[in-house]
Parts: structure tokens; sequence; C-alpha cells
């Protein structure tokens, strides 16, 4: 998910625009021209710090300087000093709403993943934590990175990325071979297939019809168990990847994840997690 | 907050291509061009209706028909169908995520918002419940007309609503008569001017400096019973508005509600609120 | 009014693109790669300068150096240079016409604005000059940003931005008081209501029911004279701002503006302002 | 000057996008959804209609029916209809001063250019009246079409339109045969070339180098004649077409005119003229 | 490949927007307003038809009627008539010359691609050609959707698709084990990997170190034939996908098809195909 | 066809953006973030360099190092280096396609371009080559301007730039008298007016009715040549512009060329053209 930082730019400032109209009339008013500032973005709580990079670019790019304190990744405390900015404070006033929104959605979404992947790693089990495509509408590609930034895998980035079968598209085929045959003839040889299954005979289906990929969408950890033992039977396991998605929390991830399954995947990483607290602060006042 | 359906539907396009990519390459070899189908939005949880204005308008803007089954603002419960959608099983298909994505997240807002404005109506407390500009970012209005939708006071739109002075302002201006005066000098007579205090004795200087809303930023409802008496000694109470702000939330609400301030203000309305779990599931096929 | 200046530049540089099409022909065949220059911005006319912030931005976005003389909101005498400007010739001379329609539409408006604030001040009247949303389609932001600099207010500055109850409002809701009634149900409380009324008993309604702005329109200054009368019997003048508006003009702005209200407001201002004449004149040839 | 009407569309609904900011709050509160009406606009002055066309493509393009009285070029009088609206009573309102703003603007330059246009035509003078690039930043094709309707010479439409050297360039490539050298070498077969010059001397040679047009800059009309009889000594004349350019008005025009050149050309047509006064009134609310 | 109609249609009319400019003014003086035309567009040569559906959705989205006579994918001759279009006349001319251009392009490298699918469908080869990344700039989905039209694999549809790991890349990772490693721990599941080698034994590291896919890269057919004779020897032969690139035509695709290779790949599909002539011509004028 | 560099940079990233989807992930897991490296593109063929300055900027403008070897419209050799690039790796290696891909479509157009124009300048002809708008769609600025450097005649830039009366039109029209007569009456003074005719006896007639150029189109060189015969006659060969068009090849070209046409103009230089093949190698790992 590397994007060059022009591009990457203008993403960011679209999100300034939104907020700005006509411009910030109460600093317009109250801050001097030319006025110059130094000002620290501050975590609030404990969490993974995320959307760092592009906090800088965003700040740069109208005219900042920024000084990085915390790398994307890393484990902050209340009061850690993750930014330093300095520049024209008119401009660091009218970004900081968009900043700070910003960089606490993308921390939350990281802290939340790497809560779950250091689960997972605790144990030595070699299962994956993705997300799925239930972001922000519109935060795609920031949701996506911050759950990169956590430990997590991205799963889709779009819907060009991957085949991926789901009970509609069953429902349209009316079944999950002919569903499976369709996409192994037009698709390009470039792609994995995946396809959701509800039932445990399907996923034999599937990995007999020749999906790279198999989602045991709703399972029950239990469930899961009886479908992997029967996979083994037809000496399907480990040659198709299982992702177990649908009901799995923090809480109750071990259990899936102890299962068998390669990948589990959790669309409240990104639809419901909590932001992480950052605050801007005005350290000193330079003009 | 109201958008000609045009306009409200770029916006809403724009989310969509966002996720879309090249195209999508599932549906493409599944689904055969010009298969028609009948779907629908069903709850799955209990909460309140937001984001149906815009799915409609998303789902009409690509071409598909829509029959609103529940109003923005009405109470849901599981298995409830909010919309009924018929056409083009392709674009069905494509508009699937994004679609959900609005919905959800504007639910969640919406019942969130709702589940404290209630709580207040039941004391007969007439203090408004706000949210602020603690929103996902680039979603300001999504998040904002949710809030609406679900009973709350939207607050700044964006930053040329409202002459806002908050402690970076005043660190700049030096006090807050300085920063009341110089706005009051500049600024629109069409605005009112609101400023942020983190002391009682601030509150007092705000109230004579000409504020027509005070922000009590991270008072106790104990600090701000103590600044209320203050204010109604100096005969400020009543021609000055009193917003409570910080900490707030659903379990203490109704603590903060009943200092005698006139506004409370919750981030986590629009930061953190869970979504509304909705799905699209196809009902017939036409074609 | 304060924009950031990419997000300024950006909107500057598309007034540039509409006009260039294809590119500069003329200049591509007649002047070298490379080839450098300096020119100045010269006044051709008494006036006041605006538009200077915005040259400046827009000549330095494209990669000109720029040399400000005259301050936005400076007087400006015939042959007195604005700004001083060295760079690649071939863009100074692609820039030239966007960069003098700019300045010469908003010096023009601030000229006219200034002209009115002066004539007031010297009476010693407490009275604002504001404009309205009869700006040229589009400049809305220019249109308002120039009359900011003439010293007048610069009333809504778009939609969102203040509650105004127009006559086809009060038409659609049946009574003033109606209208007044939905939107104090409604509206945010950091928003003020202001009210257009063509009839003296109207003003007084629309004080009594709360209105914080009563807009008397097409009033002469007689019938202003015997409303303000009227208020002050019922003690609702000084609690309710009056702003007159319709027909007001330089000729006739001080018969207004005795009259006891707090604004007037002049269409005139930005609909058909005379343009400040400026040019563009190459001095030195560098390279 | 023919844009298919969807691409007309999308450039009206950018102005009025940038006017509504997050949405009309004063018409969401107090026009009911689905509220139906009918809607005039209505000429106050004397004058040409002009942006009637882009007026009735804005109005359907967001949903409205349009009924069109009067076509663009036609003279009204005070209290004439030129346009019947129908539809939602919010979209109605939210448009109304976009479209009136641009109607006022389009309708004060037709009637401005149609007025010197018919002073000629009563003398039978076949010259043409020509605008600049001298329009409002962003307007240019709005203006020129304006200037078309009225009757007037569109003149460049943008910078890859026409060959046009004018006093910065000819000061770059140091002579007037330099430069007309240089751009008949260079430029493509399709294009004409014109010439700016200030004195009679560098007419004669400005033709005699090969321009197709040459554009007297600031001539008086005497200084004009003689020019024109000294290039009917060199049998250039009715070769080469005349422009006559700089400080010519209404009142003047029929001077410059009948000095024998081919085109007059008037900045002020497009930068100051007065807009046309046109309002919209609510006639009948239909639901 | 499939976007929803809207989403086509803009892209659809940013490629007509660049080529208008100002408008058609030839069309504007000749052609009334409201003349009503019939036309065909017919091919004037020998190929398979691509852009058909793109050429609908253009044409109707500018409000014209269209009647498709020949599919996407079918082969044309001569003067056979692919599209019947009627409508307003003025719009028609506008929009000629970018629907031609997109038609013939398109219907160019259709035609070129299913030559060389039909070569090798012959011989009973079930080998795949695919595209590359070499298309025109900007239209990578009109080239990859033509050459898919024309039986061909679209390969990757942008840089997030599909890890594949080029001569820069292992220059920079100094190994194609080293590669292979940082992708394999860093990227998705859902993810495919391939690498370019450009020796035998590269190709045996490649698919040991767990490569998907390997492209052999600019491999003669012996070099390729003995490439395979040591895959097999290592068992890697049909667990790894074999992906030819780098010279190949039509004249010389069978030696390269028949060595054992999985995929052939062609830049030349997109980068240098040779356009299938198209014209537009009024056949009926209805008023 | 000059525009300034910051306008240019955005048309070339829009171009890179298509590309991009949500990021390079191949390289993003291999290249180290703030890994720098020297670049190099180098031609694989024999042609004309174009596309150089566009190269120049677009690499510039996402913060590359460029330093260029090889100026637009030179002659290049294999292995020839045409630019060097150094900067940040993941940065070069995603830009890297859609740069190759401008430079060799550009390239190729220019050597077609090239090779035809010296053709003709070893004949002493002074005959124009000329392309048309058959170019790819969306690219009308790069294909013209690579024209030009390869010392070819741009034609129209677009539908505004020159009256161009082609067959559909005067179907419209009924007659060419007629259309000429109409362009005449409504067109401004500053544009040149073209008609397309197919036969001998309409050149006559259109030279007649005072077209500017006369555009011949499939006329054989016979052809052509009794046509000039018989505009000599009536004496208006050498007033009225002549430009042979359809079916001219480098093959073919002199003898159109010595017709005595002004231009002979030829669609496939744009839209069939070969492109020139480049490539981009890292050189130097800097860190």
């Amino acid at each position: 998910m590397f994007l060059p930082r022009k591009v990457l730019e203008e993403r960011l400032r679209n999100l300034l625009t939104e907020d700005i109209g006509q411009g910030d009339i109460t600093t317009a008013l109250i801050v001097p021209e030319d006025h110059i500032t130094e000002a620290e973005v501050i975590a609030k709580r404990t969490g993974v710090a995320a959307g760092i990079e592009e906090a800088k670019i965003l700040l740069e790019g109208i005219g900042l300087e920024v000084n990085v304190l915390v790398m994307d990744g890393e484990r902050v405390k209340p009061k850690q000093v993750l930014l330093k900015i300095s520049g024209d404070t008119r401009t660091i006033l009218v970004v900081e709403r968009t900043l700070l929104n910003l960089v606490s959605r993308m921390s939350g979404i990281a802290t939340a993943t790497r809560n779950i992947v250091e689960k997972l790693q605790k144990t030595k089990l070699k299962v994956k934590v993705a997300c799925t495509r239930k972001t922000a509408p519109g935060l795609l590609y920031f949701d996506k990175k911050a759950v990169f930034v956590g430990g997590g895998d991205t799963h889709r980035l779009h819907l060009d990325d991957l085949i991926l079968i789901k009970d509609n598209h069953i429902a349209v085929a009316s079944s999950i071979e002919e569903s499976i045959k369709l996409v192994r003839q037009g698709a390009s040889f470039t792609k994995k297939i995946e396809i959701e299954v509800t039932k445990e005979e399907d996923a034999l289906v599937a990995a007999k019809a020749g999906a790279d990929i198999v989602m045991l969408d709703n399972f029950s950890p239990k469930k899961i168990e009886k479908t992997v033992a029967a996979l083994k039977k037809t000496r399907s396991y480990g040659k198709v990847l299982l992702e177990a998605s649908g009901g799995i929390t923090l809480a109750n991830v071990l259990k899936f994840a102890s299962t068998g399954v390669d990948v589990v995947s959790l669309g409240e990483l990104t639809h419901s997690a909590k932001t992480l607290n950052v605050s801007l602060e005005i350290m000193k006042i330079k003009k």
C-alpha cells in the first residue's frame, strides 16, 4: 500500500477541504497573519500509533514543518508526544480537527488489531488476523492501512482485487460448482478465487471445485472443527486456505483461531473500533 | 441540511467509486448482463434507522428502483426490512458493501444519539444533546446528518459556521477578553460567538465580555453547578448559553444535564459509535 | 475567511485552467523556453487594493517569485505598483489575464465597499455595511473576501451559515410566527435566526417571535423610522438587530443609516461593482 | 459555442455546489419534504434576456420542470416572466440565488452588448462589436456566451484560439517583424495571426509582415483615420482586418466605428456590465 | 471488469470534455437548435468489435438514443453497421470524434488479441494470451477491457492487483529468495505472487521459494523448453504457473505457446495495436 | 502549446493515479522506506524523443530529481540514455510504467511524424504535414504535442479552434454555399473557415464562397491535380489553402505532396503509431 506522497497528499487535502467551507473565520480574526507557533500532537490513552505517515504528509503538504517522534505501529502511552509541528499558526489551527480525526481513527483501528494479533502470537498459533470491507464509507485506504500498521492482513483492497464469491453470487449462479466453474474459465490467471460457504458440506464441494480460499461464514468453532476434520479426510486440508468470519471478537478469538483455520477475519476492526484519543496543543508562540 | 439530490448523489457516488477500482470482476464473471433481481436491506439489531434517504439517492442514482419501508429516525427491530431494491443484479452486487457501510454507520450514530436524547426526555430536562466535529475524516456531512436524524443538535457544520474560540486561540490572543474583543470587532453580525473555558472564573469573564455561548470544557458536574451559581449572582445566567463538554457518556449524562446547562455535547456520538448491523439479501431472481 | 494557502491555490489554479485550453500557442512560439523576466502589476485608477493575497498565492503556486508592494485594503493611486513578479516569462504571460481579472474585480468591489464605509465613518454612525449573496456565480469566496477587505460585513458565506427566512419561506410556512417557531425548534443552538419582512407590523411580530435579526426589505427611510419607533414602544429595539436592505446606494446610504438600523446591506457591492483597472507590464528581460 | 447539455449541466452544478456548503438549513426546517411549488423568474428592468438556456439546463439537471417563456436574445420588459418552474420546493429555494446570479449577470452583459450593436446597426456601419478576455475570473464561457446572445463577437474563447501577439510578446521578440516571422513559421495553418500595435507606423509594418488582423490599441478616432489612410496608400487596407480597442464606450462608439475599422472591442462589456435585476417568486403551492 | 453505468458514464464523459473546449462553434452556427437526426457507426475494415458497451453508455449518457446491432466481441465486416444513433444533431456531431476514437482503438486491440487467441485455439494448446500494463497512458481500463473482449487475459488491472516482483525489485532486495520471503511474510493471503526471471536457474529458485507464477522474461522458445525440463525434474512444473513474456508476436506465438508455458503475454496488444477504421454517417434528417 | 508546469503536472498525475489503485503493494513490501536510487530511462530503438518535458514534470512533481540528457525532438539511438532520475526508490518504481507508457507513445508519434517531414524536406516541397483529431481518447494534448515535437502541424487543438465544416454539416445545411454563408455570418472574425469536399467542383464552389481552407477528402493525387488546375483557372489557387487528407502514408506521401497542395494530413500519425521502446533501469542503489 505505497502511494507516492503527492497522490496521498491530494487525498488527505480533500478530507481537509470538506471541513473548511469558506475558511476559518475565528482564526482569521484572532491570529495575526504570519504568526508562527510550535505545537504537539499528544496521545491521551495507551494504544498503537497509526496515521503518522499520513499526518506528516498532510501537514507538510500545507506548508508546516513536522518532526515525527513515534513511528507507525509503535505502542504509545498517555501524554506521549507523537508529532511536533511548527509553522504558520493559522494553518495549524485550521488543520487541527481533520488531523486529529485521522490519527485518532487510524490509531484506534491499529490498536484493536494489535490487541488481537498479540493475543494470537502468545499462543504461537500461525493464524492471520484480517479485516473486511466493512470500513467507514470512503475511508477504505485509511482503514486498511491502519489494520496493516496494527499487524493485520488487509484482505481485499477493493472489488477487483480478488475473486470473492459470496452468498448472493451463488444464489444467482445456482450452485457452488457452477460459480467456481464460471470464474475459473473467465478470471485472469493472476487472481485467487475465494468462496463464502455456510455449511460444512459446501466447504468440501468448494475445495473440490478448485477454490483457493474457503470462507467459513458464521461457523461456530465446533462447526469449523468438524469441517476441518472432513477436509482432512478428503485430503483438501492444507491445499485450500480456510478463513473463519462472522461473530469473532477479542474475547472469543482464541477459540476460533485454534480450530485449524488459516485466517480469522473481523468486521469490527474497522466498522466499530473506538478511536484513540489524541490532542493538539500549542507549546510555544514564536512570533 | 438539505442538499438537492443531484449534489448528494455525486457525493455518494464518490464513496462508491473509491471501492470499485477497475470494476467488479467476480460479478462480471458470474452474473449475466441484464440479469434482474429483487433484494432487501434488513436490520440485524434493534436501533434507529438513518441513511435511508442517502441509500435511496445512491441506489436510484445508479439506476435501481427503491422502495423505502422505514423512514429516517424510525426505531427498527431485528429482521425488519428497511428498503426493497430491484433492478440490474450486477449493479446491486457492486453497490452492496458501500450501501451497507453507509447505512450501518449512520444508523449506529443515530441510535447512540437517540438513546441519550430519550434518557433526557424522560426527565423533562430541556437540555440539547449535541455532537462535535470529531467525526470520521471526510464524513462530516453524513455523521452530522445521522446525529440530526437521531434527534441531536449538529453543532458546527464546518469552520465558517460559528465563531468558536478554543484554548489555542486564547493562548495566541493572550486573554479571554482580548479574544472576544477581536471577534466582536471583526465578525459578521450574522454569527454567534462561543468560547471554551476551563475555569469557573473564566466563564464569568467570558459572559461579561459578550460571548453568546460558553463551553465548559471538562468541568465535573459539581464544578458546573458552582459556575452556574456564580453566573446567577452576576445575572449572566439565562443570557449566555452554557454548553458542557468532555467526559460525558450515556451513563453519566443525567448528572451533567441536571446542572443547569443548556447543552451537553459528546464527541463519542460520532467518533466511536458502534455501527448498526444491516445486511442485503437477494430475494427473488427475476430473469 | 482564512484558507490554508494550498487550498486557496487550488481554487485559483482552477480559474487559470479554464482560460488555457491546450496551452498558450502565441507565447510558445515567441518566447524561448527558460526565458526570465521581471514584470509589474500596476494600478491605472484610484481605489482600494484587494486580491493581493490571492494574486501572490496564484503566482507563487505556479512557480513565480512575487514581491508585494501594497497590502490588501490599502488605497492606491494611478501608476502605483501593486506587485513585482519575476520568473519564467512564458508562465507570466499565460497567467496575465486571469491574474488581472481577479485583482481588478476584487479591487473594484473593495473600492465600492470602502467608499460607503468611509462615508458612514465620517458621520460617526455605528452602522455596518454588508453585502448579500448577489455575487458573480461561482465567485462567492472572492467577492465576499473583497467586501471584507473593503471594510464591509460579509453576511452569509453560504447557505448553512445562518437561518435566513425569506419571503418564499414565509409563503410556505403560512406565517411569520410559524416560520420562526419551526426554526427555533429544529435549528442548532449555534445559529442566529434572521427573517425578512416587508411591513412594519411584521417587524414587530418577528421580534416578538424570537428572531435575532430582522431584515427590513425595501423599506423607505421613513418607513424604517416608523418601525424603529414601534419597536421602541414594545421594548424590542436594541434586543433584535435591524438590517435595512433594498434600494440602498452610495448616494442615499446616509438616509438609511441614520434611521436607527444596525446594518445596511447592498447587493450592488458585488453584482455590479466597476472593476479597478490594473495592468501587467514587463519591465526587464533578464535572459 | 455548443456544449452537450450534460457537460454544461456539470459546469452549472459546480456553481451551485460552491454556494451550498453542507446544505440549506433554513429550508430543511421550514419546508416539508416532497412539498411541490410553482415559481416564476421575473425581470424587474428592461433589457435583453440571456442565460435562459443555462437556467433551463441547471434547473432540469436537478429535477425541476421548466417552461421557457422568453428566448435568449429577446428584449424583456419589467414584470415579464422569463421562466416558469415547478417541482420540489426545497430544491427551488436552494437553487434560487445561483440561478438569479447567473441570469442577471448574463442578461446584463447581453443588454450592454445589444445597446452598442443596435446603435451601429442604425448607422448601417458593418462594424463588429467584440468583447475581450476581461471577464469575471472563471466565467469565460458564460460571459462570452452572453456577448454572443447580445449580438456581439466573442473574440478569443481561450488562449489556444488565435495567435494574438501583445505588447509584452513584442518586447520579448524585440520587434514586430520578428514576432510575426516566428509565429508564421511555427503556427498551425489553421490559425489567424493578430498583433496589437500602439503606433501608426507599426500598423503598416504589421500588415506588411503578414498579420491577418491588426489591433489598434488605445488609438483615438483621429489616429485611426490617419492609420487607415496610410494603409490605403500601401494597399494593405481591405487585406488586413482592423480592430480598434481601448477607451471605447456606448457614448463614443460611433466615432470609432466610422473610422474605417472592421471591429471595435470593449472590455467593459464583460468586466463591468451592470446586472439585469431578476427575481424568483413562488406563485402557487401545490401540496 | 463490471462498472455501474453511471461510474463508467462519468469516465467516458471526461474523455469527451477534453476535446470540447468552450464548445463546438461550427455545429452551433450550422445546425439549428432541436434539429433531430439518425446516424450510423459503420465499420470500414474486418475485425472484432469492442467498445460497443462503452459507446452506448457514452451516447445515452448525453441524451441520445442508441440501437446496438453488434455485440462486443463479434467479428465485423466492412460496411457493417455497429450502432444506430438518433437524437439531437448537434450532440451527435460534438461526440462523433471521441466516440470513433474510442471504438476504433478498442476494436483494434480486440482484433489483435482475437487473432492470436484463435491461432492458439486451432492448435488445441491451452495457453492463455495476456496483455501487460503497456497501455496508452490513462487508458488502462479501456485497453484491458478490449483485450478481455478479444478473448485475452487482462493480467494486472493495476498496481495493487497482484504481487509482481520485477528486475528492479530484485536488485533492491539483493536476491530472488529474499524478495519472495519478504512478500510472503507481508502480503495478504488473498494475493498471488509472481516474479520475473531472466535465467533458467532463477526460475528454479523462484519456484522453490514459493512463487505462484514465474515470468520468463525475454526467454527464447528453446530457453523456455530447457527451463520447463528443469522444472519437471524438480517436480515444480505444474505447481507454479509459467508466463512467457518479451518478443512475442502474432508470427512467432506458436513457437512460444508450444514450449509448455501456461501463458504468453504481449505488450504490443495494447501499446501498438492498429485501430480499426470506423466512421459515423448521418442517414436521415428528421426535422 | 505552452502549459504552466503546475497545470501540466496535474494532468500527468491523473494519468499516474489511474494506475495505482490503493498503492503499490509489491514495492511496499520489498523496498524499505527512504531507500534512495539512481535510475535511467533508456531508448531501445532508433527514433525521435518526445515526452521528455512531460516526463521531467511528472517526475519532479512527485519529488524526484531529473537530469535531462536528450531534448524533445532529438534523434536517439538504441541504448541512449534519455533521462537520469534519482530519489526515493519506491516512488521511482511506482511511476515507472506510467512514465514509460507516456514517453514511448509520444516518441513513437514524433518518430512517425519526423519520418514524413524529412522525406518532404529532401524534396524541397513546402508542404506541411498535419495530424488530425484521431488521437487516443483523452490524449489529445499529448498526441498533438508529440506531432509538434516531430515537426508536424497540430491542426485543430479542439472543437472551438477553427470552423471546420465536415460532410455531416453540409448534409444538414443542404449545400456548401449555405454552410459557408452561415458560418461567415455568425463566426468570430478571429477564426479561419475550413470545409471538407469530396468532388472537384465542390472545391471550386467552396473557394468561391469564401472558405479559407479547402480539405480535399480522399482525393487521389490525380484528382487533386485536376482540382488544382481548375482552381488556377478561376484564380482561386494561392488564395485558398488546400489540404489533402485520407489514405496518405509514408509510402505514398510524395505523390500527394507534389500535387500543389499546401498541407497533407494523416490520421495514422496519432491513431496507429508504433510506440518507441524505452525502459527504466536502476543503476545505483544509494542507501
